[in-house]
């Protein structure tokens, strides 16, 4: 975990409420600023971890430099190291550089949903050591950053450019978003292998999602058809939710769990088909505000498993 | 969905049987005729549609033109792309390519079943808004192009020239299926990652598998060991069918299934382990004839679901 | 199955037990030996199977020279195979393949548990025909080797070094393993495609593993969280296994299973959630001492389904 | 030859000398604003012959919208063809564009220079069929934007980035020019296989230097010890000019000749070693202002020829 | 050299000219099938030096199989190679290969032109070991059969494309010939680095030029303006001829002189300015038919040195 | 020029010539370890000049530590930077990497040849900032380092791979030297693009040759035919040498000779063709003992140049 530090500082300004004498736009500005001040904080932090690992490992002070150390901002970090991971002899390097670069500065709510991201990964998962770790590393991550700005094209009409954005991330990373998905900041695709998320899917803040989950569709018919996520849900490995459904805010939904119905803020579905633990009449609602921030992935279904069996 | 009419145009010639006066080869040949008629119509097609995307996104155009509008047939376009895709340092995308062309050229059955595909997913998938954006885009639509390559390499006894092709698909798309395979016309792997396919499973026309789906063997011992598909069923998300079973024409598989057993053809099995909708003596027999073609993926498990719970 | 002769000839000096008069150097050495010759004797075996392939097939004569023919020894080819496969744009080939030999070179273990692994593939998986087949073609098989690099430098403390290493992997081959994981000898990644190993999981030696199985942790908390999977096992496709709960030796977990509690060796659990076969409290205990090398997938849950329906 | 007309409307405001009303600065906009304007429109220019080409000739049109019509400026096609061609597996292509675009951004000067480059190439070269040609094949013409950025590098005390740059433009176009050297504008290098220019040479405006010319040093001792070439000049293929001698302004080297001494300006110099046509007291002076654009290669060396012979 | 079985096997058909009761088309299948069978003969010795090597050379195996070896004709292996060494990551080899391979079945002529450069190297250059290694490793060699086919598409007015293969051939090669000049069989460029062959020069049959030598214009009028050198002749290294002189048949010019006047056939030109052998007046005519063949590059300059100094 | 102190401190034990008692073996160990010793050093140095580097230019930070920085010796530096810079589609860069540093480590003269090469253009190029400057960035001296491992196979009777090796040196370095050309020590080849050095060349040591420069032959015949250079000669850029002649030790030829004659040692030749200065008779011997070191190209000419005119 980053020190607790870091983080409070950057808190004050990001929370406090604009006053009466400030007129909306001056507390966007102070947002703005805030945000810039967070991002320029985290991204010192990132460059100090990748001179610490390229002293420490020549072998590897190449690859540091090359997407950390030698760029001026997280932004152009990104772009250079998503612009080589996506490029293909047909769609080049540095076409995708420029595109990605162009994003981002042209809408600073994509760094700021990175720079959650990153704190998202950073606290959540015990395997990640440093934010460079996961900003270098994380397949998930990365495939989350393509996807806004392959979101960002869908949504200024310029499909085809989305969808082979889109295209080129379900290939390298195994991870596939259709460009149209709404996904919020603070989210977490964990290990990422195999997750599918439909057009129509919406997807919070500060969610946690495993390997091989789906979101997907109910046929070919066009329209709302896919799952909506609440703030802060944990969906377990491998879970299949399909169809226009709602999970409420705080939800949790097992590993392995096939859900085709609504599931209540702060409940807990599990099992194939997904039943809610405490009985559909009367779920349990359980105390944690935000299980995507918790992971906690296993004891609530060992009870159910027990209860069951 | 494409125009009605282009659908129908070239239906006529194709359906039309042969008069006594005419020999088989004559039908044949007309067959072949009104087969290539249509691969031209829709090369067209797809030639417009990339034409207009290239005009109206200029940092596409060089994609575009480079693996569709430099080609004068639809069988040079995925020849190339995939020879693209799939080489690497050690196998040659000149050497892919044409091997990729030698094969299509070779037997014409190849582009015809490519030319049902791309019609399978443009009229299947409601994400899927052109034949162009299937054709480049869509790695489920490339990584069965590529395998009827492999297996067309097989059944020459080129085996290790098509395991090495199945290693860089399973690698590239995360699609697995073995070379010995034998795939119909008209599949749609709608998202595709994760799908594995074993040596002897046999799938037939008009098939639609979601993504994680496996058709599995029983162990190590050699022989027909891996599921049989019949035309026109649906294969939900995750399904896992295991052994030489037979998957009657028609059936349904619900998302997450575990299938060990025989189904009836028009029958529904959901569920870990999997049970027939209906019961096991008396399955409910839907009255969909290509449940492959209609895609509804999530009324009956839900159906189901309500009754088990 | 390649020819008993080969196995039996190097099995007499791997198994004689050192007699009283030997010190343990000398038994060390004896082994070491025995060992070398065993990976020299399959190094010859590939050889020939490659040279042949080579000449029946000049289109990938160019493919088995360099990544076979043209290498003086296993770790080599190896070295060189996983280094072209594993590179980018930013970590050159050249790099990866000199770490890869100086890390082979450096622990002659690892060389030892990839002739094991390449014999376990061999024997189980009736889809090999050839062990040079599963060395260039095998994902599951390269990404065992290339995390045992991952491990040893993570032993090393070169942890930056072993997650770079690890990003790849989980890329190209889309299997996850953490480098601190420890695996045994004669590993079978079957299809590999989705296979997620946290970092305290431990497996044992002769484990077969399908695609899609996941070795999962319980949360955000530090310290040890994953499974321990014995000797002999054999976990089917899909399975999630999550916690620090131990999968005895010989033990068998049933596709699609969902497994949060220990379970006793030579059991077999089965469905979402898992119970045991024959029931929590005396679960039936099976004759086969080593599932993971008899690899009967089916049979156990096909039983167990009858019986639920 | 290009249009009359487009060279016309950019040249009143461009010569035009600021009246005493104006200040240096309002001049200097002024000025400046001619110069975008010029460059404007060359580069709409420039798009209308790649469009052409591209709907002429489909196997060029992905080519031509890589590196010209997907770009909006002359800076950015320039630096994104470049950063394609002299990149490598360790100077990567997504470093050299972002470095190229930043260098162009930052000194307009830059973009004025390469303006009157594609000018003289167009107007001097009879086998330069457009600007789109020379933009993208003339290696003489890439090779001195290349070495301007160097330059600039170099000027700014980032000497070992510069040098690195040099030996790339040296070994993919074999033009080697050290980044100290001083370079004018209007600078034709035509075939350009084989120049060398050292680094205390400095070279006027509107000169034409033809391949294999050397301007080279006088040993190894350090200090000014290169030719200095004045405006308008032409240096026929295979000179070598040694030493610090300065080339008078609108004088003639002719083929194959090797001068080691100061030529006056107008003069003409042939032959080896070179000696001053009408003789070293009383040379000849010809009458064109500036031999370098007027591109008479062989008259003058043929009728000296003549009287010698 | 090669066996003269060889060559005179494939003669007297080659040379046999047509009686009277033949028709002129039935005279030119009989010497296309004698090309046919000359083309065929060679390629089967290539591919047996090149077996050869391979046996000997593990480590060039690889290259040699995908070079050569995996190539059903001499055309194929060609077109292969040339696209590999003249790719560029906006012109894809596979586009290349394609148009290659396009152009030499579309005109045998370019096919037997190769074969005559190939044994023209192998019979003139003692440093040619055999046919594969001129067809490997000779950039003179690649840059002539590259030009052809730049040549061939700009004589179909497809003009883009020709002058961005030419730009490439200059890069890779450092040999700038341009589209539209006129080039003979059974040529050599020995060494080939920094040749320079202009607009609308011709080269005849049978001719030695080497390296540097420049074949240049008189400026920037348009027009014929470059040489024009008949059968046989050889050009000694750094030779620059200018303007649109005819060097005679089997005429010689010395390294390093400077051209630019016609020398008759079987004359000598050294020196510069260059001077005819023997006066301008009574120039020495020489025995040699073919200088271009037997390539005595010294002995005439050397007597004329001594006579001049 | 490097601090004196460096140079002097590794003289006394490579000059102390062995006394009677010490066997010649235990000389050739001193001189071993002296040689060992002083690459130590020279590798200290490189790596301190690009640690500099890297801190003072992030951009090229990742290309200094991938080259240089990452690596554990100069051998193992030069092997990776030609491997990267030789390599092809068909000749990966991890197979020659393999062969390069296989052939330093097998022959440490080879190492110790490039020790005194780069200590060569460190002292003798005024525009040589660094020796790290040369390692990575001069042409000519990778050129002669990779010539030197071709030479080595060469003589090993690797052939094929030696000139298949030869054949990428004249590609990307645009110098030619034939792989059975015997090179000395402490050579530089300034700017070195067009240098063609012939089968049966043979140059000593400490010898210095610009650009341009041609050893040729005399034809077609085999045999000893081109040209042998003495220790300490001067060669200026452009000189055509041809013919078996010798050029004594400490000779200089001046830029665009035409040489065909044997120099004495210490004399001085110049023109076209060339003559020695001073007269055929009785050449001027000049003071300096080897020009290659000093390095003096022009100052002989000119005065030569005014003699004539």
């Amino acid at each position: 975990m980053p020190p607790a530090g870091e983080l409070q500082q950057s808190s004050p300004s990001k929370d406090k409420p604009p006053t009466d004498a400030q007129s909306a736009e001056a507390a966007a500005a102070i947002a703005a600023a805030a945000a810039d001040a967070e991002a320029a904080g985290l991204w010192t932090q990132i460059k100090a971890e990748a001179r610490r690992d390229a002293e420490a490992e020549p072998a590897l002070a190449s690859y540091l430099y090359s997407t950390i150390l030698s760029h001026s901002s997280l932004e152009r970090s990104i772009s250079f190291h998503l612009g080589n991971k996506l490029c293909s002899s047909t769609l080049l390097s540095t076409l995708l550089y420029d595109l990605f670069l162009n994003t981002f500065t042209s809408d600073p709510s994509l760094r700021n949903a990175t720079v959650a991201d990153l704190r998202a990964a950073r606290v959540r998962d015990p395997a990640c050591i440093s934010f460079s770790h996961c900003l270098l590393n994380y397949k998930g991550f990365l495939a989350i950053q393509a996807h806004r700005i392959s979101h960002k094209l869908w949504t200024q009409t310029r499909k085809p450019l989305a969808l082979a954005l889109h295209s080129r991330i379900s290939e390298v990373f195994a991870v596939d978003i259709h460009p149209a998905a709404k996904i919020g900041k603070g989210i977490l695709l964990d290990h990422a292998t195999g997750v599918v998320i439909g057009e129509t899917a919406v997807i919070g803040n500060n969610v946690s999602i495993l390997h091989h989950v789906t979101l997907g569709g109910t046929g070919k018919a066009c329209g709302d058809r896919h799952p909506k996520i609440g703030d802060g849900c944990l969906i377990g490995a491998g879970a299949t939710i399909l169809g226009n459904v709602k999970i409420g805010c705080g939800a949790k939904v097992g590993a392995g769990s096939v859900v085709l119905i609504d599931i209540p803020p702060r409940a807990t579905a599990v099992g194939n088909p997904a039943r809610l633990v405490g009985g559909k009449e009367r779920p349990t609602i359980h105390d944690e505000e935000c299980p995507g921030e918790s992971m906690d992935h296993t004891s609530f279904i060992s009870e159910w498993s027990d209860y069951i069996i």
